[in-house]
């Protein structure tokens, strides 16, 4: 038995991988098989992480586990589905077996996490990447899709930005760690949570949704031209967590919230009302701007102004 | 916008991934939607395809889309589930539109052939390689898992074997091309057609199947194991092409058609009823052995003695 055999029977072995929920069966048939309730529609989503370009390397096996999850089940949250399982195809350079348990043990805490399980795959020999395929399930028609925002809705964000691309400095070893703002951004870099009851909260409720991947300016664009309308974007609402702007200064946490990508927080859009019954529901959310009629996004200064987003850089984004 | 966001719009117009059937939404937003017919449930399988293992490197790259997409759902076939769509992670060192659109027309072209639908995938810089991830669905209980096979069952194959691995050294270019043989061993090795009709005609007939990807004695070691039974394989029972056994002379066709992987033809057990009810519906299925009470495969000569196949390399195939 070769060793990537041995590889396939170890992450067989997971506590994630085991049966139940909607999964029928998992892995070591050809196929594995699920099951969904009557009404509902499976959502899925696949992500390729690469080593150097999408985490640094080497990184902690554990906590890339517990990341590369958390990256491809937040897809779901902006959907609004409820999680099912996912594949890992993982191709690496060598089976080191303390690698491996480490990883495997970081996938099991965040597939715990989700109520996610493990449902197949492939291992493959080749510089260190994976493809993760994510599945999750939600009543037909209810998916947030990024092509319903309406001109007066109200544009929210589901938490603080910019933590992420803040803590890269630290991830890269550029700067010291050791302090307590920095262990907070090093949390939101290498534990992301997927806002998937945020996600599910908003069926029904919100015009369109996705989760912030590539910063916000760019996520919105992408949102701005799916739904044909003009989002604009009031720079001072932007929620920053205050180790953000200890960490890196107010200009900077601006920069790093509008731009940086990784956070894996939801935007979306809603009407007034919709906002209200979710908060009356006891969620915080964040609103940091409105849809209008136009195209592309629009940032605001704090007396209303149009930012040029050219001068920074963002100039296909704007209207 | 980079060159690989370009490459993510090239897929979205291909052919393949239009949306329809089965599939709700398709390619650009955070997850694609499927809907399943009430009362199936979904088959998923994930492979790896890696440049200079599973393929030669350089090769054509309209023969490589359609090789990796047939080889991918042939496990929907041995699952016995009718395809939806796949996703697509493709690791390119490079964005070459002359590779993308002869990549994407091999893709289109078993697509078609198969009823398959591109539904997402993602695309990232790095030695050449791809994972893809397939969907399909079947009537509730009716997957044909690898653990049924009960003594007293037939074992069948769908068609001849060996000829993809007879083909590896024209694939290889260690071997001249030019005759009739060597093109119809070509065509096995980069096209394979996945034996959907008959993984659907073998639900609630047959016993257990798997498509043969690693070898007839390998597959069928993976059967046995499942179903915990012994496997007897009458070696002058298997079927061989008249092109493989001129082109590489009996004894070697024989050893292909028994360790040769890639030939993407189903394995299967059922009662001898279920086969002549199969046959007496035009199927041209190939009985070459039975299930018996055991453990592992066993090898028959003409005489129906055990061979050894620890003489052969496979002891841990042995019963």
């Amino acid at each position: 038995m070769g060793e990537f055999e041995l590889i396939r029977q170890y992450f067989a072995a997971a506590a994630c991988a085991r049966v139940g929920g909607d999964v029928v069966l998992g892995i070591g048939d050809d196929c594995a098989l699920l099951a969904l309730p009557a009404g509902e529609q499976l959502a899925v989503s696949s992500d390729t992480l690469t080593a150097g370009i999408h985490f640094p390397d080497p990184c902690d096996p554990y906590l890339l586990g517990q990341r590369a999850l958390a990256v491809s089940t937040s897809d779901l949250a902006g959907m609004g589905a409820t999680p099912i399982g996912f594949t890992l195809a993982l191709t690496l350079p060598e089976a080191d077996p303390g690698w491996l348990a480490e990883f495997a043990r970081g996938l099991d805490a965040m597939a715990a996490g989700c109520a996610m399980r493990l449902i197949g795959g492939d291992t493959t020999r080749g510089p260190l990447s994976m493809t993760l395929t994510v599945f999750g399930r939600l009543p037909a028609g209810q998916g947030l899709l990024r092509s319903g925002a309406q001109p007066g809705d109200l544009l929210c964000v589901g938490g603080a930005l910019g933590d992420a691309a803040g803590a890269l400095p630290l991830v890269l070893g550029e700067r010291e760690q050791g302090t307590a703002e920095a262990a907070a951004l090093l949390r939101r870099y290498w534990l992301p949570q997927p806002q998937l009851a945020l996600g599910q909260a908003l069926r029904g409720k919100a015009s369109a949704a996705l989760d912030i991947s590539d910063g916000l300016l760019a996520d919105c664009g992408h949102m701005a031209t799916a739904s044909g309308v003009l989002l604009r974007i009031e720079q001072q609402k932007l929620p920053l967590s205050d180790a953000l702007v200890r960490f890196a200064g107010r200009d900077q946490a601006l920069q790093y919230g509008l731009t940086g990508g990784d956070d894996y927080v939801l935007a979306f859009t809603l009407p007034t009302e919709a906002l209200q019954a979710l908060q009356a529901e006891g969620w915080l959310l964040h609103v940091i701007g409105d849809v209008a009629v136009g195209a592309g996004v629009q940032l605001l200064n704090a007396d209303g102004q149009a930012i040029t987003l050219a001068s920074q850089g963002y100039n296909h984004f704007s209207g």
